[in-house]
């Protein structure tokens, strides 16, 4: 087993053994169901791997990994509530199966017992806290923005990439921070790290963009066009509307809000506007400056380089999947 | 002005001049609005009260007081959502005037930002944030069971009175013993202090009960028999119905659950049942109880007497409401 496979490991152990259930059992069950699902636990393995690069051990930054990994799953809780999905990886959402209410209040308690994991830290809490509440406060802005973006059409691709960063960026970045503070990294290295977060993030959800019309569907895990379907206003979609010409928006308008269309045909007819505008070469192009500029970032951490080789893999696995 | 209305006003100005408004816009709105409903400003009231009592700075303990304000009105805000209530105070809830989502998000900004006022806590932060932490989660196990006995038919009053010691007492609790950690009280007058709130808030929710029935409209700021009319499984309904003849069973039978039933004719009735089954004697006894208790809390910390007699005369206030 790889060092990203083990940690992943002991993360996903820790989490089904966590204890936190008491009675009533029906405010708990939602919670272990919806920590269930799995995923990558991405957030909880950035914090530990940076605790271990700057030279601390792993165990004292495990209550702040695991806070950052159940806060997130409460976002995922609370947002399906809002967009009202149905499905995630393939099972129903918690809305779906106890209802509307104790969806709010088992995530309002993922909300709590993540602070509860978060605040056992026992090495630099008062930064590890700051941190941490200045991030999730950002993530509540990152996903306002994203709900009014829904319904206004002067959307810019600034706009979004300031949304994106508020709500996707900013927990890669705080959770490698925390994992630096709890191992006493320097402040300089401390923010180095948070800068690298930030831009991995980015690339991240920009590459998200690309697969969801451009991807492999065994790869990506999710249906192929779900954003267009939608009319999401990603990167690609926002940047092909600043490009487009008077014909290309007369197009895109048959298409965007329409109801009606066969999601088939739509796909395929957005899609070949993007090709025509070049927009995917836009979003690598995009993608290649966050991931230059978070190696500038990693080169001035000041510890040796073979203590970034885990977080350049993982990094690697995660921004490198096949398009 | 009297220390009660000084410190309510204090408190007042200070969550009026909070400053935690950013972008977006409409994020924030619906928080400032929440708080704009006003209400007693209670527990912040007891937590100053009780930092002064034990020889405190109250402005050391102003962050965790505004902290929990600002829980207390998150958790009005997700309560009005999951009971679809249209109106707190006579003004539109926060759902009803932005919508489902907007309420759910303010909401969790909401109980973000009482942990931000929280852990700028100076003195005792760790066990301030511990029993903030245990506190909230309670209080989400209490939302829990109520309205798991909206659809229960066998809830025993002893179920009922752990219910609201979770729901309302333990946040009146946690309110004063925070203030006597700022303070620096001991461990033993913490924890009577603590116990204080709870009797407290045992005696202030049984007339809650008691004033639904039996107060003056006027004085009690709401309709009277509004539990009656949705079914409320209150200390007066369970006692009632455990004291019930079979005759006595029948003829509630023919209220409860009755969508059909003319409110007045309800309200009326179902009083009559309470009447005759003299279940507000009941009640009151077992408020005297509590009070009796909560007394002996008092007594027993170990400050000069004439330090308790803020605390006694806002009690005095909450619980000696007319009826």
């Amino acid at each position: 087993m790889n060092t990203i496979d083990l940690l992943s490991h002991i993360i996903n152990e820790k989490l089904n053994t966590l204890g936190y259930r008491r009675n009533p059992e029906n405010l708990y069950l939602p919670i272990e169901y919806a920590l269930s699902f799995g995923g990558k636990r991405l957030r909880p393995m950035l914090t530990l791997i940076a605790c271990e690069m700057f030279g601390g051990n792993i165990e004292d930054a495990m209550n702040v990994a695991l806070g950052i990994e159940m806060y997130h799953n409460h976002t995922l809780l609370h947002d399906d509530v809002m967009d009202k999905a149905d499905v995630r990886r393939g099972q129903p959402t918690v809305h779906r199966k106890w209802g509307e209410n104790s969806a709010i209040l088992s995530g309002d308690a993922m909300l709590i017992l993540a602070y509860r994991y978060v605040q056992r830290t026992k090495s630099n809490l008062d930064k590890v806290l700051e941190l941490f509440t200045e991030t999730t406060l950002q993530i509540c802005e990152g996903q306002q923005f994203d709900m009014e973006f829904e319904s206004r059409d002067d959307v810019s691709v600034d706009e979004y990439m300031e949304m994106i960063r508020l709500k996707t960026a900013v927990l890669l970045a705080c959770s490698l921070k925390t994992g630096a503070l709890v191992a006493g990294a320097s402040d300089k290295d401390a923010d180095s790290i948070y800068e690298y977060g930030i831009q991995i993030g980015l690339a991240f959800q920009l590459q998200d963009d690309i697969l969801d019309v451009y991807g492999d569907e065994k790869v990506f895990g999710k249906k192929i066009g779900g954003d267009i379907i939608c009319d999401k206003k990603t990167f690609l979609l926002l940047t092909a509307l600043k490009k487009s010409s008077s014909d290309d928006i007369a197009e895109f308008n048959k298409w965007i809000g329409n109801g009606d269309a066969v999601p088939c045909d739509k796909i395929k007819a957005v899609t070949a506007l993007y090709d025509k505008l070049e927009v995917r070469k836009d979003a690598e192009n995009l993608m290649a400056q966050c991931y230059k500029k978070a190696m500038d970032c990693l080169e001035n951490i000041n510890v040796p380089s073979e203590k970034k080789t885990i977080l350049l893999s993982l990094t690697e696995k995660l921004i490198g999947r096949s398009v």
